[in-house]
């Protein structure tokens, strides 16, 4: 069994890992890493959990360990990886931005692989470090790519996407309590959503002469769990003809489908899928990308890394059943 | 006091509008026309109003009241009038799109106005004949007449709203089945709503070489009541600039007003405000609109309009308290 | 008009007064205290008020206003009153539970009545200070007074109640976090409720041989606003004799009616009323009774009691419309 | 692989077999009959289900399966075994209460054994047909069923539930309207439920002298799946007591455990699992007992009895993922 730890358990990402690993069949929770919680049981934070596991988090970290997933806020990985080294062989899993974009990716040593597994299976194969995306960054990119690997990103592109309120985390925020969230409609960062920098990047890989801006609208939806994501460009080509390119470049995918029907959120809710919707008004092609965003826009994504790492069966402990309702 | 008539009295706007009128200090309700209803009491089908009023819905029709409101679905307000004659003095306020646009707005010797309050005051006042904008189609002219009274809209313009269920009316459906709706996200009609005829209307009422596209995202949202709209268009004006304009506009509005701050829905959910905020970003100006779809959105823009043919203080009635959670 | 000064502004009841006295047709603000928002737009906290107030709050107390509203935490109006006095012909309407029980009436020479007006209406109105009811102890007492009335509470109470999340007030905490309060259910303080104090006190107060138990499970709803109380107990009365005593009980009551149909929570929210259903089933009567929180259930009552005490008409400024969605 | 087959398809808790069975190890969906959707793609109806299946549903019955589930609506099992007739050694697990209460159980020389695992696991284990348990009923008998064992129930049982809108199925109905349902409240048939009958013979199977009265409340939670249920009852055994009788009750229980801590419903949405929780205030013991209601309440408990009888590992394919926000 693949040995497994995780630093800074508390937090959503964490506890779905957890409630992942739990379930799956060739990995094992070595250890929950956890300050403010050290002593505490798992399932007295993750409190689903309850009658699941009786293990505890700790505050001592086992160096190595198989594999380790770092849940930690945004720059707190650099600096927890400054301050603990781990085994050669210890395979290490990122969740924050830190080492996402190409000038991060090089860090004491190790070169962090952006893992979204539908770009870069093979160097994911093939890593030790990966830089877990983004979950903005993946609904976006998986509305994309296809078109940018054909160079068909030729004018600027129109994004509108919605997060429920686990996209905000666990900390207490006055637009996450509750009488201010519930049936309540915002947008927060117009145009400036820090994902654009990976969603640019991995763009550029595949048509390296994108020059268009992509402006996207980021909103906090009433609901906790899900990305719901529009995208649309100017688009000469033929409907058939794009859903074929789509169709093509998700065809080995273990988790992105693309769907001939309108889609809802809840169809990808809990699970690990993508779901991708294509239509054309007069020149303009419309691209909806939906997934969760604890799951495939996180922990979910950061296991499949883990099973391409290990040369797992990619969607192992993955088939997940979606909540739906 | 105004004797008003109500046709189509068990939808939701008929309901808002009883509300409405059950409080308003110069008009009271003549009678609820309810076909399906009739004999029954009204606060059997409204049954907020429960303590309120002892009226009943009927099946008869008093052709001499002062004011008509027409709450029946689209297309039947024409088939409606086409069999019913009233007084020659009696006001008619249409809720439907029947009358909306220029072509329509000619029938059997009425001539229907276009009932948006801040484009059209002084010839509302005027009328006797008003059609009362749609919901969405209320939002975002609100965000863009602004900028085309000042020949401003160059560009194509980027609309995304989102709407609550009550938009969708009374009528039993899959996508508002709560099991389906309830933490849910979608979209319906990409690029083609019915609102872009009265939108494109109005904006060339004020810039009649408009020639752009308003690409409008129309989206489901779960929550019950309001609308969430954002416009973005290419702007080389000046942020500053832009804001003087939109309070200049709306400087005698009513129910408009222009916040410095983000706007989140509750802001205006049950009240007949609409707030708009300007954000600017590089070249493009971000506008957002928010309104309630019931109150502003129909039948509180219908007792406006019917303020302002009475020669009324506009706000008389609708200074309603939100509720804000 | 009515000099009213607020104390605590910061916070949802006082929010709701501030909306409710904005609109009163014989009252105005004449300050918000609040100290740490002093200078601050007090649209900048209750954001709806946007475009209808530009008054601040303060720290400066104008001690001669006619009428104070205590918003503050539990224990702290006693604190407050210890630390200001005010002139002698100041009424003080406290919102907190510092005053409403017996023993703790009567404080510094004011003395305290306590304020629900379908019990105390004569007292209100010669009173200066009122202690206003809690909201679970509002819903509950009018669900049973009218059987205290008549000695018909001679078996234990069984009472099961909803609230929303405004209930909890505006500090952030882990119960009022949206992804964990979205979607779920959970209870608080089983029958341990501190408003058991007041309901006792005024069932006692009608029916002074009570002895029996009440036995009260408050419940955290995932909605906003409102309480959704039963309450069933042994009655060999027959329905039709009970809801005749309901009826004469509330006959004159401006907020309070009686429905012969079953009841739903959004009847009343945003709305200062409160329904009462009755149902029989063998020898249980079940009494249903339904409140907006924080209408009703606080600050819609301080208003009742304020028109109460300077002989106003009772529902002035009080007659909301209905969210109902 | 067990042949499974499904009649009545296109509901909630066919749709949540079918999730499951998609997953399960030793089992296999073999047709899925409905005859509005014959021919149509099982995903079309059950759209999550996208990219996991490309089956259709049928017009046609396989009578030769190894498991029959039957998801149709109460009343309709009887009539559709007596127009079909299946292999001797076919298993049939049937979802409606048809067959629940003893007078019921013998039907066509089927003798349907009532699948509570928690209280018939070895009759299960030697059945052929199950009658499959309510959900409300589920949650109920778990809660109380330890009290039974050991005659403690010899005082009224005060049993208060909210069950999420899926519980009211797929047909559409004014209060699973979302506009009505949204952030609503409500109670339905009170004190009257069709499970108390199920309840109350689970509870003489094990204590035979229980003659006291259920006072069973069920509400309309604003949510979709789940189950929160309280029950007190006179006791006056020890809570120290009364926990090891549960977790006595409950050693060997597969998906029911007793926490130490209070519960919160999403702790088990979306999974197979009770959660069951002792209070002890005074005299009155207060248990609460929290399930999702499709699953362990319907298809998952469904699956539970296969596994049973077919002498697999009980939780195979049952050890599911919690939404949990």
């Amino acid at each position: 069994m693949i040995q497994a730890g995780i630093i800074g358990g508390a937090g959503y990402t964490a506890g779905e890992l957890i409630r992942l690993l739990l379930r799956h069949p060739a990995a094992e929770i070595n250890f929950v890493y956890s300050t403010s919680n050290a002593g505490n049981l798992i399932s007295d934070v993750h409190q689903d959990l309850l009658g699941e596991t009786e293990q505890k988090f700790t505050s001592e970290i086992n160096t190595d360990v198989d594999v380790l997933f770092l849940c930690l806020g945004h720059g707190n990985s650099k600096s927890f990886l400054e301050k603990h080294s781990f085994s050669a062989q210890t395979k290490i899993i990122d969740l924050s931005n830190d080492f996402r974009l190409s000038p991060d990716a090089d860090f004491n040593g190790m070169h962090f692989v952006y893992g979204l597994p539908e770009l870069n299976k093979a160097e994911i194969e093939n890593a030790q470090y990966i830089a877990n995306p983004g979950c903005f960054a993946t609904a976006i990119q998986l509305a994309l790519l296809p078109l940018a690997q054909h160079d068909l990103l030729q004018h600027d592109v129109h994004v509108n996407a919605v997060t429920g309120a686990t996209g905000a985390g666990t900390s207490l925020s006055p637009t996450s309590h509750f009488p201010w969230r519930d049936n309540n409609f915002s947008y927060y960062k117009p145009f400036t959503h820090q994902h654009l920098g990976e969603i640019g990047q991995s763009i550029t890989q595949l048509q390296n002469n994108f020059d268009r801006d992509i402006l996207f609208m980021p909103n906090r939806g009433n609901f906790s769990r899900g990305i719901f994501a529009t995208a649309y460009t100017e688009c000469t080509e033929d409907l058939e003809k794009i859903k074929e390119l789509y169709k093509a470049f998700y065809k080995n995918a273990a988790f992105t489908t693309v769907s001939d029907k309108e889609l809802h959120l809840k169809q990808v809710v809990n699970t690990n899928k993508c779901l991708i919707h294509l239509h054309k008004h007069k020149n303009k092609l419309l691209i909806t990308s939906i997934i969760d965003n604890l799951t495939k826009g996180a922990s979910g994504q950061a296991i499949h890394n883990m099973n391409l790492i290990f040369g797992l069966e990619e969607s192992l402990g993955l088939q997940l059943k979606a909540a739906y309702f």
